[in-house]
């Protein structure tokens, strides 16, 4: 698959588009109009820059308004054609992107219009320019890509063909199925976009809110596999207006989007496979999903590139974190419960166990720039971390390695979007690992928690990279985004987006906090969270405070409101009141939990599900931030009431 | 005019907010449930602390999903209703909201919803509470004021009343006016909110968007009218879901707001005013407006607060710029034309001027904290600076005064919302202002530009205050909004608020830049700039040229793309490209400017308008941005291609 993305998705000036892009590893891009025309490059500079680059130049783009005029307002738009035609060759581009009328149509009249793109397609004749014409959603006459095709038949010019754009098309529902339908030789052009699904007007939807494949909800691996049964093999480029990777560091959005179509590609090949059998057109024959796969992959004349493929991980191998000064840590650990299995033996870190949940606190330098408790990584368990690495680095996630001495387990790590390092580990099917064994022998189990785990793990994500992480744990880690919600805090609503695997082993919460938390204001209080289930919360609760463990206080407020809606037991709303924990209830069961006092920017929770409860809280999150917000504020704030 | 506020719309904890509304002057609160849930204060300590601050604690609030029920559901509710009763008690509140049932309403049948709410009421009145019921907009079965209404007719209980809420009303286009025709003695709340115009679902444009009265397009002035008619003389509180303002400074937030009810309560007015022949009901009799105004004001039982009355301003009085080092912006002046008028006798500022356009350059001393070239101030001429002063201090505006010696014209000034600060200033009809004898006689207009003004000033907002700003102008300075334009720059889309006077002899952008320009990420490349109008740019641009002005310098490409759009004249074209001008044309006219080199964060702008053209060449402003990035960013970036 030939990949290409509109300079329009990026920030920054063309050159440092191109750049980017070819970093990145585009084979191609699209010239948004305004970016040459803001570029102190000639034509001439940017043909040159594009072809010691690397890349080719796919699409000039976009010719607006132009069909369904008046004859004067015809004139003036083929005088304009031509000026583009002429500037088209100079940059050495063959194909421009026409979109249907929004501003200046008047004439509703398929026969006038296919008479206007005829002369339109034969005026590009001349040039040798191809003109890809494409139904915008918005479009005054022309919104339906079959409609638009249409006109292209009708007009049956060879330099006028079709463009899709799966957000015009997806955006207003239209059915995918009949792109098989159009002669291959007639599509010009494919441009992808996803997005998140809003009920919006289209055209605001479409210029703020479009990201990159696998961050939205379209079905884009169907719509990519009608394209391919179609037989159309010219570029697949990304088209996405979008206000926050306009603002964002450039390179770093180039290689988010190149990830998008590299996991686009994958996605697309796995839908064809599975969609083999209602196969309509393309080459092969169709002998059911089962006899295509039998058979080895299908062959379509567009070349899908394939990758390592992981399973969902079987679940957090470890979580770590890192301080200069670790007593507060190894205090709190220890009165959750945790028993300390030493040091490890070349390393200046320490393993903690609960169960089968395992920490590792990482001992600083104290002169270390990040000097405060924080996360700094996570362990899953995968079937291969080989192959799960390998996978990882295609979808070009940054590797970090992990130092290691003879005979130590070496980790196969990389960087997520939020610089928590993400490690790939073998677990063993008892729940143990291996690499234990380097911190001393005999780790006992306290028996109070042997069913411990880690429940989930909560990591803040800063608002540029939001998008890009949920693309990030969907294709390198095989976790699947769940529909996000917006809880209350003293300083702003704060986004939580859970990824999970489908049997809950993992259950990742990233969090968009508010920017006032990001941006170095007076309330910085966003935090980030480690959660341990266990069988008996009350237990757990008891045995904690009995070791002197700091829980969050909770307000006796809550306890009044919980008994309103839920009516509980007097004595177990007691217990908890006593132990401040929190509690949820929702038709599948229910849900005990405590937190830590913060050390540094982490703190831990405690949790026991019961029944089938699924979720994390969520109606207890704005009593756990007001807290934690209060009990920061008190810290720093002198006045008084 | 009774004010209240809802603790919803503001960051922090309950008690920082209780602490804000009082600081801002707010008569009373609505205590949010989540805020009292979350928070470590007992329900006695919220009653003490109000009193103590002289807020009335006004509507406990929400109470959801109560009505529309099958039995069992009913019991549950009434069991919940019964518990925040008793927890009102112990608040010494009076009155509870309760929305129409959105999530868990089954059954549709007014006279069982009646038969349900007469059981609430009931209850209710055993604890002596009033129930003010509220058709949400997205209610499942009760979405309009009207419903709700014959509903609380039809259970005819003391206990039970309406609650109207401007957005829920006016986002629906619901009739505001048959609020006249409510018995007042029902109108148990009345919540004021102000929204922007957008197509999108009504729940999250509720949820996220909706601002304080005057920062958005409902006519609310038209909705308070007719509830002032309808009798009502309780508390107007605002309820603004906003996610800004919940992450803004609390009492900042409080005072934007408080600002928002004093206009509010004007400009319902004013309304009243105008439309006293079309009054139904209320007291007084109606004999037209003219009448009306010649017998003064008419009397409602709610009483309205005037505000001291002022017109437009006239035009743009001065601008300052200040600077440690102001030889840069001494050239600059220099070479655009201005003249050097001298220094101030006692304070170490310069006056620089151009036909009627002035300039202050306010020499820093070296050691300032921040020391690079800015704008600092505005000078407006107003019919009066006192009255002017007057109502702007009346609507919060903080006051900054001038120091002056003796015989010397003091300002009346305040400090907008960005920090700028605003001076009243009493000009000359002639267009000369009487301070400038401060700096020496004889000054001189240069013979070129003798009609030269101050177009248009151009203030960068930050995003956490551009609403702030917005009804900040309106308010206090009579400034008109206009429907806002979004510009592409490299680092995102730059949001674009023109307020301006009728006559457009003062014109103010308000620009919002993309978050990157402002979180001291890499390129911080905001600026902003002063607008001066000529009546010849040509000869202008020529003149300055010859003095050495450093143009901003406009790619080769625009002038290929503004040929290709408006097919100029080959020697007009070459003119504008020869002297880096830039053009826009409408059907109104055409415009011709250019702009300056950037000293600090300052640039200046030359143009000429022709005919009726109105705007400020939005076209041109990603040409603008792209340069001012490409220019800043060489300085700083040395990769090189």
């Amino acid at each position: 698959m030939r990949t290409g993305i509109a300079t329009v998705c990026l920030s920054g000036t063309l050159k440092e588009k191109m750049q980017a892009c070819a970093i990145a590893g585009f084979d191609g891009i699209e010239i948004f109009e305004q970016d040459l025309v803001t570029s102190p490059l000639s034509p001439e500079e940017v043909r040159q820059m594009a072809a010691d680059l690397g890349l080719t130049l796919d699409l000039y783009q976009p010719f607006r308004d132009f069909d369904s005029v008046p004859e004067d307002l015809l004139a003036a738009n083929l005088r304009r054609a031509d000026a583009k035609f002429r500037l088209m060759s100079r940059l050495g581009m063959d194909t421009i992107l026409v979109c249907s009328n929004v501003a200046t149509a008047t004439i509703d009249d398929d026969g006038l219009r296919a008479q206007q793109l005829a002369a339109l397609a034969e005026l590009a004749g001349d040039h040798g320019v191809k003109v890809a014409y494409e139904a915008l959603a918005w479009g005054r006459y022309v919104n339906d890509y079959e409609h638009a095709h249409r006109l292209v038949e009708m007009v049956d010019h060879p330099s006028l063909g079709t463009c899709l754009d799966s957000f015009h098309i997806l955006s207003r529902d239209w059915d995918t199925a009949p792109i098989e339908d159009i002669n291959p030789e007639k599509i010009f052009f494919v441009q992808v976009a996803d997005a998140p699904k809003l009920s919006m007007d289209v055209l605001s939807w479409s210029r703020h809110y479009r990201v990159f494949p696998g961050e939205g909800q379209f079905e884009l691996a169907k719509f990519m596999g009608h394209v391919v049964r179609a037989g159309y093999t010219g570029p697949v480029s990304l088209e996405v207006f979008n206000d926050v990777f306009r603002q964002s560091d450039v390179e770093r959005t180039a290689v988010d989007a190149m990830r998008s179509l590299i996991w686009l590609e994958e996605q697309s090949a796995k839908w064809l496979d599975a969609n083999a059998a209602a196969a309509s057109n393309g080459a092969g024959t169709a002998t059911g999903a089962a006899g295509a796969k039998a058979a080895g992959r299908r062959r379509y004349p567009m070349e899908l590139a394939t990758l390592p493929q992981v399973a969902e991980p079987a679940g957090f191998n470890f979580a770590e974190v890192k301080a200069a000064d670790t007593a507060a840590l190894e205090t709190v650990l220890r009165q959750l419960g945790f028993e300390f299995n030493g040091r490890h033996r070349t390393k200046d870190v320490q393993l903690w166990s609960m169960g089968h949940a395992r920490v590792i606190i990482n001992e600083l330098a104290p002169d270390a720039a990040s000097a405060a408790p924080a996360i700094a990584a996570l362990g899953f368990d995968v079937d291969s971390p080989v192959i799960a690495s390998a996978r990882a680095q295609q979808l070009k996630a940054p590797a970090v390695p992990r130092k290691s001495q003879a005979n130590e387990e070496v980790f196969q790590g990389f960087s997520a979007p939020d610089s928590t390092e993400i490690f790939l580990c073998q677990g063993n099917p008892d729940g143990t690992a291996a690499w234990t064994r380097e911190f001393g022998e005999g780790l006992e189990v306290p028996s109070g928690a042997r069913n411990a785990v880690i429940d989930h793990v909560n990591l803040a994500q800063p608002w540029q990279h939001f998008d890009e992480a949920v693309l990030f744990y969907t294709s390198a880690l095989a976790l699947e985004p769940q529909p996000y919600a917006e809880v209350a805090s003293p300083t702003g609503l704060v986004r939580s987006q859970v990824m999970q695997t489908e049997d809950r082993a993992v259950r990742l919460v990233l969090n968009l906090a508010p920017l006032i938390q990001q941006d170095g204001a007076r309330h910085k209080t966003y935090q980030e969270h480690i959660a341990f289930a266990v069988d008996d919360l009350v237990a757990t609760a008891r045995a904690a405070r009995d070791r002197g463990l700091e829980f969050l206080q909770i307000p006796a407020n809550y306890y009044e409101d919980l008994d309103a809606r839920f009516g509980l037991e007097p004595a177990f709303l007691a217990t908890l009141q006593e132990l401040n924990l929190l509690y949820d209830r929702d038709a599948e069961g229910e849900f005990l939990h405590f937190y830590t006092a913060t050390v540094g920017s982490v703190f831990f929770e405690m949790v026991e599900r019961r029944g089938g409860y699924d979720g994390y809280g969520a109606p207890n999150a704005p009593v756990r931030h007001a807290v934690q917000y209060d009990h920061l504020h008190q810290l720093t704030n002198t006045i008084t009431y």
